[in-house]
């Protein structure tokens, strides 16, 4: 399987990339890694060739860009070149840590939407707590506004990448939504209910609360793009903001507080590692022709590392081809029932 | 001033509210309580009767009851002549822990709107981590689905409470939305951005993320409803999973666990300090012609007392006649512009 990896995108672009990009081909040999960007820059973090092609640009695609007019114009930037190889199937998925936009816009324009899924959704797989597992959301904001037959899209998507990429076997599909109760909701989410209840290829649940999501009330919550926004940075700034306090009020508790924090050191590390969803790899732009994911800009070697991995079990378990099959088939049923 | 309080409402009632009340009342001797539930309950919690009226009544909303059809069919249960009392001028204010949509619905059909206003919304104010301050954010819940002009109305409400009830002299206004750049949103946060430039009333500071709404982006922030309810929900859960996640692993620490959460006691409980926004008050369904205040079923008699200082203070600058003064003096404007 080929990659196409953007290695000018991130904070730390090109050397957490290409960092990230020697970790996992340890892991997985059977990757061709192609590296978009500066060749002379990327080649300092290059410590071994194998697997690894570098093509070399000197433009990229800077993180305050405005996104559509950088991808149609910057036709030589080192994403736009990665998208482009997907899209003339010379690489499987595109791994990029850049300008979140420009990369949906790629996706979109360049790769390619699978036919009937009218609205990609960008999705991570969120950390439930207390537990092992995760549960997958979207749409995180890929989409400003949505339509109830959308959230329907995401829930097959959700159900796919569920089942395929995480294994389990019927996951339980949530709506995201203002109270339990099946009256609830505005006039999307009331829809949407209705919908997710009649469609045949998922399991779903129902309604779940925003409070509940970290507990693991659903496998995958579907919800539109604002509010999936909205949530994830909510839980993102919450989380945040609360370690930063414990970590202060350690501070100012003196020597008290640091003995105390050095006996405490494996629980802290445990909270910090429960709520770092990065182990489950990048955002993935779905519903696209092929693997699109992102990772945060700020992100690390290691984190880099796990979204190939993730990419990896994407590309074996041939998630994307089943979701374009699902779709032509349902589409086929649809025109000859209704002919 | 009086107070008329559902002394049912609330899943530790009458106890926790009357046990408040005598907090409250210590502090505050020009409130007049007007106690409205099961006369032989509320009285074994009434340790000293000045200030104090009971109004005896059976009848009481129950959690799980629907909304609407309970405040139409049960006529003499407690909120609903709490609400009364309201209505007819024989209580400035009133007070309920229990059933929200109810109270919401009480509210509205029997306290009734400002003139001007067209959908009330549900407003608290939350913690900001690190400062001794708070934001007010609306609308949390009170409605599903909202337009443009409501973000509006929801600013001038917020500005006026951050103004006269937490004394901040010009409350920067900001609109949740996804990104901060002004072209950013949704077509309701895109016109809202629109309407809420153009409003002189109220200083508006432009787009906030979820992300930062802790660290005090804005000392009022308004959302449409849904979005609202979705991020306090956000909020909440991951705090609580966070504390009790931090909680069970210094448990799994063993003796070493235990010893440092000793001496890490003052650090623990200022994070959870800084993170109860109980102090501040319950939540106001704002832009009604008197004070309609709910606090969380769960609450105790402290959040009780915090809540009374909330409503006195509220009275006391007389919050709600100045709003009304205000749409009267707009309305007016707006008549004689368009004569």
């Amino acid at each position: 399987m080929r990659i196409a990896v953007d290695a000018m995108g991130g904070d730390n672009a090109p050397k957490a990339i290409v960092e990230g990009v020697m970790l996992a081909k340890k892991e997985f040999p059977d990757i061709a890694f192609q590296l978009y960007g500066k060749e002379n820059e990327i080649k300092k973090y290059v410590t071994d060739e194998s697997q690894i092609t570098i093509i070399h640009t000197d433009e990229k695609i800077n993180s305050d860009d405005e996104p559509v007019k950088a991808i149609r114009r910057k036709k030589t930037a080192s994403m736009v070149l990665a998208a482009q190889a997907v899209k003339e199937g010379r690489a499987d998925a595109i791994f990029s840590a850049g300008n979140t936009g420009a990369l949906l816009a790629a996706g979109l324009f360049i790769v390619g939407r699978i036919k009937g899924i009218d609205r990609p959704g960008l999705m991570s797989t969120m950390p439930v707590i207390g537990k092992d597992a995760g549960f997958d959301m979207l749409d995180l904001g890929a989409n400003a506004d949505n339509k109830p037959e959308h959230l329907v899209n995401y829930a097959v998507l959700g159900t796919f990448y569920a089942q395929k990429v995480r294994g389990i076997n019927t996951p339980r599909v949530g709506l995201l939504n203002n109270g339990t109760e099946e009256t609830k909701g505005s006039e999307l989410t009331k829809k949407a209910f209705e919908l997710l209840s009649a469609e045949p290829s998922i399991h779903f649940i129902g309604n779940v609360e925003a409070r509940e999501l970290l507990n693991g009330a659903a496998d995958v919550v579907v919800t539109d793009g604002f509010t999936g926004n909205a949530v994830l940075k909510s839980i993102e700034g919450t989380a945040l903001n609360l370690m930063g306090l414990l970590k202060s009020s350690i501070m100012d508790a003196g020597v008290k507080g640091k003995l105390g924090a050095v006996l405490l050191k494996d629980a802290l590390r445990n909270v910090k590692n429960e709520m770092d969803y990065a182990k489950h790899g990048g955002a993935v732009l779905f519903g696209l022709k092929a693997p699109v994911i992102k990772t945060h800009g700020s992100t690390g070697p290691e984190a880099v590392a796990y979204t190939i991995k993730q990419i990896h079990t994407m590309l074996e378990t041939d998630v994307v081809a089943q979701l374009v099959a699902h779709y032509e088939t349902t589409t086929a049923t649809e025109v000859s029932q209704s002919e």
